[in-house]
């Protein structure tokens, strides 16, 4: 058997996988990111996740485990590497566990093809060439301080700007303008509307912005221009992103990850008008490609893939 | 006698003026932005440079005050105010400081005209319409979350934003991004360079990015082509923040202000080209205009402007 992990900033799930794809076990457990957790609580909850899924079964039996996670850059310092290593030798399996990106991990989800392009935007944003199920080069990804175009953080800044330049401007407020005024608190008609939500926004970490994301989905389905407008802003920005990892005419799969590409999102729908023509497919939970990957590390590429998480 | 002061981030100074434009006393102290220290310290930091500027003078004389600073809306805040009334009270002055912008400083340090508008660009920018002496409202200004286009921050960001392109895209830095990865402690060669510098972009304060502006304004001058187009959408941003504030056809005076609009600043250059036909002026020290609105206050809008700090 094989075991995939998916190690997100909030939660880490690995699932147990039988050579025929039959899924053996599940487990879960807190966040595995070692960017917003300190590595040794980030190896432990991983460790946590696999041991459970494992519950019940022969450790040494494991013949390939990948872990797909944000952050895997951190692992290029030797002493958080060692944490992982410590957690992940503890666990006594037949294979040491080998961390890929969640990019890596969302692309293997939605296919089988070795090559394509994976965009994700959750709170961020990046994309990545895949070459050979492994990240190539990316495209953004530069964190909110630097970058993430047509994320969360992204959407919600340009949500709280735009009402900024209509209270500032007209005075006129649309449904926008009057959700994100609600979002944060503060009357649309109190004195220093505009000043009290500067100081709402700068109250909380940066990337809470993205809290005002879904108002924007919510308000450019109700027809307000302003919202349409960062949605259309948006899914240039990661159209943009998606085919600067691509090749002239290059016809390899576009793999759409993060909540801001997913299925009802409109900006996920017009990314996908944007590049319709190419294979544009939607990953499915990033625990199944990562499971996928070990399957293939251990049975090769002809491995049956888990298509559900039970 | 009248009083100038001008409190910013990191020090606060002011003047003691007679009545004929002659500058009596001078005094310093600390910053006395209560956005950037405590409220208390920077009353009294404020309270310093007066001191300092009257000794041997007699306060009681003193019959206007105008303390020219950022951060007056915390003065909304009645906790913040009294802070400041408790440290001016102690200096027995014949007449209570008035606090006013330092846009509305930094507009009257430049012209005796009573409408127009002022741009100021140091780490944030924004715009103000002045309509007799006094701010009438605003456009930018928003801070480094939420907006500051055209700032040093936003200077500095795009440099770092330029070099990344580079060291994921082509990999070929020009000038300006090899003097942003020397500014970062990045060697060019370096594996993950790129990585590197998003994280020590990331490990200082977000204003600290302005650290890399005066790097784009050197690479402009010596051709840098990339820098050139930083310094081409600053000067852009700054040009479309001045002319929100204007009426059309409006022909006052526009002031311009802070190190990024500065004489020898290319950004500045730039903005001048654009607004030309118009009256562009530079802005003197905030201190003659906050010590010349003190004499409009006490000897009406004829009375003499001192020109310049001893």
């Amino acid at each position: 058997m094989v075991v995939g992990v998916d190690a997100g900033g909030t939660a880490s799930r690995a699932l147990a996988v039988a050579a025929d794809g039959r899924v053996l076990g599940t487990g879960g457990a807190g966040g595995g990111n070692p960017n917003s957790h300190p590595p040794e609580r980030a190896a432990a909850a991983i460790a946590e996740a696999i041991a459970g899924a494992l519950t019940g079964l022969a450790p040494a039996s494991v013949l390939a485990c990948v872990v797909g996670m944000a952050g895997t850059s951190k692992l290029t310092d030797p002493a958080v590497a060692a944490e992982f290593e410590r957690a992940w030798g503890r666990l006594g399996l037949g294979a040491r566990p080998r961390p890929v990106s969640d990019a890596e991990a969302a692309f293997a989800s939605a296919t089988a093809e070795p090559d394509g392009t994976v965009v994700v935007a959750g709170t961020g944003s990046i994309a990545a060439r895949i070459r050979k199920r492994h990240l190539a080069s990316v495209a953004g990804g530069y964190g909110w301080l630097l970058g993430d175009e047509g994320s969360g953080f992204w959407i919600g800044r340009q949500a709280v700007r735009t009402t900024l330049d209509a209270l500032y401007g007209s005075g006129d407020l649309g449904p926008l303008g009057r959700a994100v005024l609600a979002e944060a608190g503060v009357g649309p008609a109190a004195p220093g509307a505009a000043h009290r939500l500067i100081t709402a926004a700068n109250a909380e970490p940066p990337v809470r912005l993205a809290r005002f994301a879904p108002l924007v989905s919510a308000a450019a389905d109700d027809g307000d221009p302003v919202a349409g407008r960062i949605i259309e802003q948006a899914a240039d920005a990661l159209t943009r992103l998606a085919l600067a990892t691509r090749e002239p005419g290059e016809h390899t799969p576009v793999v759409l990850a993060g909540s801001v590409l997913g299925e009802a999102s409109p900006v996920g729908t017009l990314v996908r008008e944007r590049l319709s023509g190419l294979p544009v497919l939607l990953s499915a939970d990033g625990v199944l490609g990562a499971a996928w990957l070990a399957a293939v590390d251990a049975f090769g590429e002809h491995a049956p893939r888990p298509d559900r998480v039970p």
